[in-house]
């Protein structure tokens, strides 16, 4: 087969499997969203036997031999760094061997439902030994796939989240944000202080108003609702495809705040990925580059964009008029609300200036798990002694601890970090997007961010994954991802005037 | 391979295919339910991907060869016919080239696409070429499957929708009604006619109460909504596996029977998916017969069950109760109108006596255009004659006459006849489970189905795909299909006490 004829194969080979990854995203978001609860078991196999097939599919040797029979072809650019993303996505998943794979996906399967009632219980023993099996079988993909890869191992795991990202950069970032905090903290937390007390938010806020609210916000945000749908689920997500991207969100009717910022996130990550190339729709070079830089587009649209002063003095007049008026809609006191920092356990619920900590203690920890220097019976209280050490904060039990989060007990090591490199990544691309268009952040007062998208487009989603993370930020900000910007941010959205 | 390992590989085989088709299932609910327009293309590439996945295990030859070699095996009666049901499919599937596979798929998407336009603007020669299309390939299918099968060309495509039925035997049935229906469609409008107008409801019925309404009249028919849902869609179906079974309806706010009818009718069809034999869930011997007995299960649930005097003696107090007393709602006023027969232009509105004329002239302009003895531009003039002599109606356009069905157009040929098939299994049925239960028929006037169900579990449910649908009739009544229960059922209906 000559080459050319082979990298055309593999194109039709690539779209097949990104078909059935969308028919899996559908079932997904049924499972979340719409399944009775008898359909969990025939589901679970539904999405296991069209996940194994993607799985054959892309190991097959027939995949290997037409990557090796294209790599002679006189390629574009585009095509070259699909031919890349390909062999990459290849190489990953052909490096483990299926019983591993199989042995692998069972034991987070298990764990996974044991975390659940294990949070509940409060009772970390009784998970303790099925998440020792998943760090178990963890070291070992991670050793496999370092051999493959030319990587260390947790570099290997980082690589599966967010291409290119290593250990040893994050380690730079995150010691930076390290010596940056507990001053700034300490500023913040004494300034908050000093402005009295956080705005109380009075009455039960009708759903139906909330979410009328939202879809209005969330087609500010780009949303298109001939092409998706916003439902309610247990834990906010995005997914879907161009066409159909479907957002879920869940409504405190406490707090209409919540769902609103909510949305604006899932908004993010689904403009990311509707505007991705169009050309490359199905293919691996017109996919979403990585985790991190996918947060990135959502905290972007989130924390930079809609909890901007801009944006939130067009959103107070909205809430008035929604819910009627009150004191914690004034101008000034929605500020203060949803720029509220605590330091605190849970890390879903924290603010973008603690946010990070509970990331930096999960990086430490994960990696000393990984090379076993942490005894898993020590995980519980390492945790607690990290919290002590970085927020102040000591959990008075595992399931405000080490028990709080989903990633770990379902085999992801290596994913926490992208969280925060999101965060540093939406601040330093915001600063370049509002540096070279000034009418992006006044027109946020309007609730228009049509600047923005167009901006977001052109330099990070019209990219796909033709270049690293790192090369879309150079090229969009003129340096690679440091944290100095979002340190800006903080600085001057905390502690300005 | 030894016999008895290769007919387990054959299970495992078409278990794969079985849970691809559960996949299939919840992508065509979520486009007729939740699906926003954008879906429309990238959802269709993705069913056809999956069915495409699905047809290659049907056809592979290692199918082949695991079906010859499985023969030699020394197997039970279950899985000897579940040997035979798998040989059946494959059969079928592989006889067919895949490029006349293509281009019947392509050429009925097109013409349903067509047709779509067609019906609202009244316009049958813009989709007469698109038709001519999918006749030519369905000739051409109906002869190849002739051939393999050793069927006529009509009863092959009859085969792959009620396996075991025949033209000839559909005719004898057919005629049989032909006769009985003239005199009694007289005497039944002429005593109709005598006893009054037809009720007339008044005011428009909240939709919430309609749902809560047909959500309860559900459970009576055994569904169970931990193990499925109810929604809206533009036409009722019902989909699902057990576990996940998902029914629609439409709610139209001017007569709630509309809509609590079509609910009992789709549960009657998810009734016989849930009692489906579970140590055969899906291997070929544990699937539903076929579209007739499919339909005879959901009319028993409807026509026989639900709209009996003791069913609506217990429905006209709930009416009352949600809605409101009104005249329409008294015990009498609710049969008289639930039980209304009009001779008119469409099929899925027709009342239970009209409809088989509906099928009737379907089955014989089919025919004569599967034979080429009816030239296509004929088809509106022989529909409109066939319904003047039929039913005394002649449809004043084709909109109202040969555009109404999508089922042609979508390239179903020999599928309309399933419809009368199901409507005459489930008088004989029904008058077979009352003789055996005489405490059926009371116990429907408490709205309670248990002993209606727990007899067609048993006697139809539990079968499976081991036999006929004959066969089954015979076991559950005595005899194979006759036309007799269902006439004796209308005659003591409209012309009894």
């Amino acid at each position: 087969m000559n080459a050319i004829t082979a990298y055309r194969a593999l194109e039709d080979r690539f779209e097949k499997m990104a078909v059935l990854g969308e028919a899996l995203s559908v079932l997904h978001w049924d499972a979340a969203v719409m399944m009775p609860s008898g359909g969990a078991g025939p589901r679970a196999e539904q999405l296991s036997a069209l996940r194994v097939m993607g799985h054959e599919l892309l190991t097959a040797p027939e995949t290997a031999d037409l990557i090796a029979a294209a790599d002679a072809a006189d390629l574009d650019d585009w095509r070259q760094a699909n031919l890349r993303e390909m062999a990459r996505g290849h190489a990953r998943a052909a490096a483990l061997p299926p019983d591993l794979v199989a042995a692998f996906s069972k034991a987070c399967s298990e764990c996974e439902h044991a975390w659940r009632g294990a949070r509940l219980e409060n009772d970390f023993a009784s998970v303790k030994p099925l998440l020792a099996e998943v760090l178990t079988l963890t070291r070992r993909r991670a050793e496999i796939l370092s051999e493959a890869l030319g990587l260390s191992p947790y570099d290997a795991l980082l690589d599966g989240f967010e291409p290119g990202a290593s250990e040893r950069r994050i380690e730079a970032l995150f010691s930076d944000y390290r010596a940056f905090l507990p001053d700034f903290l300490a500023a913040v937390l004494e300034r908050q202080d000093r402005e009295g007390p956080k705005p109380t938010l009075s009455g039960a806020f009708d759903v139906g108003r909330q979410e009328a609210l939202c879809r209005e916000l969330a087609a500010v945000a780009g949303f298109d609702f001939d092409a998706g749908r916003i439902d309610q689920s247990a834990h906010p997500f995005s997914t879907g495809f161009p066409g159909d991207q479907r957002i879920t969100v869940r409504y405190n009717a406490a707090d209409p705040t919540f769902a609103i910022m909510a949305v604006l996130h899932e908004a993010g990550h689904a403009l990311y990925e509707r505007n991705l190339p169009p050309d490359w729709r199905r293919q691996p070079v017109g996919s979403a580059r990585g985790m991190g830089l996918h947060e990135s587009q959502s905290l972007l649209i989130e924390m930079q964009a809609s909890r901007s002063p801009e944006f939130l003095s067009a959103l107070a007049p909205k809430l008035r008029e929604a819910f009627g008026a009150q004191d914690a809609f004034t101008d000034e006191a929605l500020q203060r609300l949803v720029h509220w920092v605590q330091p605190d356990f849970i890390r879903v619920d924290a603010d973008e200036v603690t946010y990070p900590a509970h990331v930096i203690l999960r990086f430490n920890l994960e990696r000393a798990l990984l090379r076993d220097d942490l005894p898993l019976e020590d995980l519980p209280a390492a945790w607690n002694d990290g919290m002590t050490e970085l927020l102040g904060v000591t959990p008075p039990t595992d399931a405000l601890g080490c028990l709080q989060d989903i990633h770990w007990y379902d085999g992801a090591i290596g994913y926490f970090p992208t969280y925060t490199l999101g965060a540093m990544a939406a601040a330093q691309l915001f600063q370049a997007a509002c540096a070279a268009d000034p009418e992006i952040k006044p027109a946020l007062a309007r609730h228009d961010m049509n600047g923005l998208q167009a901006w977001l487009t052109e330099n990070v989603h019209a990219h796909g994954s033709r270049m690293s993370s790192d090369a879309v930020l150079e090229a969009a900000t003129g340096r690679p991802l440091d944290p100095k910007a979002f340190e800006a941010h903080l600085t001057e959205r905390y502690l300005g005037a």
